[in-house]
């Protein structure tokens, strides 16, 4: 029995190896090559960490939790870039529930269900939790772009107003005064280009 | 003066970006590369998340906390691998305190303080959770090794003795019920090659 739970721990540990194989759009800063989904999960926990002070009544645990696993999924459902005009939320939506399902399956059941709780409080964006933690999934790749000459705003051609539009909401809903600061950040690379 | 604490806060976090580069000694699973720091971070935050269980009386938080800004320093350091014949401990140390100075300083000075706090923690290896995630830093890329072939050891030829003193005391020391899954996996590679 206890050694049905540890192997059931390391072949989930294992298969979190492939997230650091799924690319992300955003490039790194040097722009030597695109961002991997591991380690954007690591730079979002620590973005967490730092600018939690812009959020209000959220529990630090449950948001670093949920950022750790809230890209496993795309282990099988791959990363579907925000600006794509082929984005079908239909799709992605069930691609990423069949891969939830298998991934967080390997687990023991009890910490299955606790794993698919935080990605689907994330995923639902209902809580201050996961609402801080969508803000900053958002605020991540922003900041990124500023640093890049726009990254891919500038590679899909993006509007002032299209990037006000994909990423404000979000941004706002999780934290007002994080949307002040990446609105500076947005006005700031505007002017500078 | 809340201009300059975010300015520091993002100055911070863009400087984070360079861990993504920091190559460390062990592959990836599917062997296409060697894995980054950043990367190893967020995995060493999963171990600790799936393996809470078999550390007693440790803190959740604190412990991942530790794990995701103990690479930082090898920003300026650089990696320093585990079974390299030129390792000089005292240079080492001397390095990664001055990147700590550097890196944690580019914060705002109450977050300096608390990510140095961390850090140091960890370093020292004396209190129950800063014991549990170094069992974790080590436990991690011996499992990536017996899942690659014995992946460092092979290349550096280690033998089972030398496995087993590199790894055995700090896993041990950090949860002995720990070390008994790692000694387990390591004689299923050794009988397996």
């Amino acid at each position: 029995m206890l050694i049905e739970r540890i192997e059931r721990q390391l072949a989930f540990l294992a298969e979190l190896d492939k997230l650091k194989s799924v690319v992300r759009q955003s490039p790194l800063i040097n722009r030597e090559r695109r961002e991997n989904s591991a380690e954007h999960s690591w730079h979002l926990a620590l973005f967490a960490l730092t600018l939690a002070e812009y959020a209000d009544g959220v529990d630090a645990l449950r948001v670093l939790k949920m950022l750790l696993v809230h890209d496993i999924v795309e282990i099988d459902a791959g990363d579907i870039p925000l600006h794509s005009t082929k984005r079908n939320q239909e799709h992605v939506t069930h691609a990423e529930g069949r891969a939830a399902k298998r991934i967080f399956g390997l687990l023991p059941p009890d910490q299955r269900d606790e794993v698919l709780s935080l990605w689907l409080e994330f995923e639902a964006r209902e809580t201050p939790n996961a609402q801080f933690a969508k803000a900053l999934d958002r605020f991540q790749p922003l900041y990124l772009n500023t640093l890049t000459r726009g990254g891919t705003w500038t590679e899909h051609g993006l509007t002032e107003l299209q990037v006000n539009e994909r990423y404000g909401p979000l941004i706002e809903r999780g934290s007002p005064a994080l949307w002040k600061i990446a609105w500076a950040l947005i006005q700031q690379h505007l002017n500078g280009r």
